[in-house]
């Protein structure tokens, strides 16, 4: 998608490096930053420079091709492996992706590591365009049928970034608005400015902005009253693991505007390709849930008047704070997965059907 | 309550003026203000240098002590009183505390106005802190009785400022805890950060650190999670207007905050002294909501690391924002109103049971 104009992905391959789009520095500074080694990656998704489930399982296989342009060797591979799916906890396509590497990489011999796995993680990369793509088209319906009944504005609340920041390209939960703003149909997106990091604010609006989506930015406390006046006809929201039983895992806060969607019968809808699906676990209790630094909330990055990019301590010095990333939603709150092969309940069922499991 | 080990109220008369905390300027910085004119009152309500129910209520009346300082002609008293009530929309105490100013003053002669204006403005602010002293005793008797089964440390989630900030002394939602402390129990305050003002973070957890009492700050996020995690014992959190039907409207985002209580059998109450109540309205749909300025979100002041206080842009510069500062819980999400008559259920039964209507 563009930013001032010009077309990006999230993250490509040029010259034996990786770059990135700095997710960090947005929405104040745009920084293409260059990967190197397989630890330049591992950093790039503990550090949050890149995010979302998506684009962090394309980065932790474009990890996999830098370890193997570093070092040949089966052990450093497999070590790199391992670091890679623990540099985080949560979402379930980084296991996926590297997983999906090895898979591959086991099949050949070791000349050919290089150039099977730079093919295979373009190919990972690719296929969540594709995926992306069809989340669009899948969603696009829903969006549709709403604006042929309202005939005005659809009014679209979303939280977090599943936008094309959190994959390879269109998103998650914003494909289908940039597919529904491409065919006419006019949506307007409440954004959700989803502290502690605000990436509701710092990079789905940025993004909205740079494709002319009209959107307004909110606290997170503000979704239920919309919600209870009428002004929100559907949530998308995107997800960083969903269970087989319909359970989803997403940015925490997620669960809240679930339950004032559900109360104020909103329809709420999770977009997801399927390489989010965490077939295994069954218990949400089970789920990994990340802790991560509470200077995360008590400091916050802006610029001053000067237009400098400062942090700023928002907090008492004496008080202390905690930072769970996420939360999950149970399934009877969800009104349907949007996912690359159509769209589905949140169930066993719903997923078993669609996925032939 | 203390600051820094001194005890203060939050509003107090001294040699011709009134002396408030100017609580925009908490936590970086403890500035006691002067207001010498109405003006001063109205501009102190407005820019929420004093926030809170029944502190707009005690100001709106020390504002009319002003208001005959300076005019003791009828006319400006009137203008004066109108002026007042129009200063914030949303908090019933003010114009209540204007109300009752105005009964008081029409029954006797202008030559008295100043004296019996003011010691019925020092009526209205002892009235407060018996009230909230009594709140805290109902609220107690929960909180205890939550303790001598789990015996352990009980957890309590609030949202925004309800604390002694938010009053004169005692605070509403905070005096039970207060309460629950000086008698040797052991409490953990969850405090919901409160965006877009940060009135959690920077007024509870700033006044719970004062006292002493554990308090962790969360994002707004965060209570949903916490929940489902059994994490959580109790929620208290106050209002700016309760229906006679039970409904309350409160903070942004404490209705989300009841949906998730509900859905997780927490027992969610709400503090409020009488005066908060309205008798009037019956239908929730008819409270003005006050939609506040965009800046409140899409900027913030905080200390930088040479410990200098800055204002900062931490939005996309393109971004648009909403700013509504309530919303509204249905009573069916309320457990409890705890008031300084005794705790009732939230609903035209309960509350006209109780107050005698």
């Amino acid at each position: 998608m563009k930013i001032e104009g010009k077309e990006y992905r999230t993250i490509w391959f040029e010259n034996k490096v990786v770059k990135i789009i700095d997710q960090t520095k947005l929405p104040h500074q745009f920084i293409i930053k260059e990967l190197k080694t397989v630890k330049d990656a591992i950093n790039a998704i503990k550090n949050m420079e890149v995010r979302g489930a998506p684009l962090i399982g394309g980065t932790a296989a474009y990890g996999m091709v830098l370890a193997i342009l570093e070092n040949n060797d089966l052990e450093f591979i497999k070590k790199s492996s391992k670091e890679l799916i623990q540099s985080r906890p949560t979402a379930i396509n980084l296991q996926w992706a590297v997983h999906r590497m090895n898979n591959k990489l086991s099949m050949i011999n070791s000349n050919d590591l290089f150039d099977v796995a730079l093919k295979e993680a373009k190919e990972i990369c690719d296929e969540d365009v594709k995926f992306c793509e069809n989340i669009g088209l899948n969603g696009l319906k829903i969006i549709e049928e709403i604006y042929n009944k309202k005939k005005d504005t659809v009014n679209i609340l979303t939280h977090c970034n599943a936008g094309w920041l959190a994959t390879i390209n269109w998103g998650t939960a914003t494909s289908p608005i940039y597919h529904a703003h491409k065919k006419g149909i006019p949506v307007h997106v409440w954004v959700d400015e989803t502290r502690p990091r605000n990436q509701g604010a710092n990079l789905t609006s940025y993004e909205l902005n740079e494709e002319e989506i009209p959107n307004t930015i909110i606290a997170d406390n503000t979704g239920g009253i919309l919600m209870q006046r009428g002004e929100v006809d559907m949530c998308i929201v995107g997800t960083d693991r969903t269970l087989s039983t319909g359970d989803v895992c997403n940015k925490i806060g997620t669960y809240l505007k679930a339950l004032a969607a559900h109360d104020n019968n909103v329809p709420f809808y999770v977009a997801l390709p399927s390489s989010t699906i965490d077939w295994n676990i069954k218990d949400y209790k089970d789920i990994p849930i990340e802790e991560r630094n509470a200077e995360e909330l008590s400091h916050i990055e802006g610029k001053d008047d000067q237009g400098n990019v400062k942090k700023i301590l928002i907090y008492p010095n004496k008080s202390k704070a905690k930072n769970l990333a996420f939360d999950v939603t149970p399934a009877k709150y969800v009104t349907g997965l949007i996912t690359e092969k159509g769209i589905c309940e949140a169930s066993t069922k719903g997923l078993k059907d669609l996925f032939n499991k």
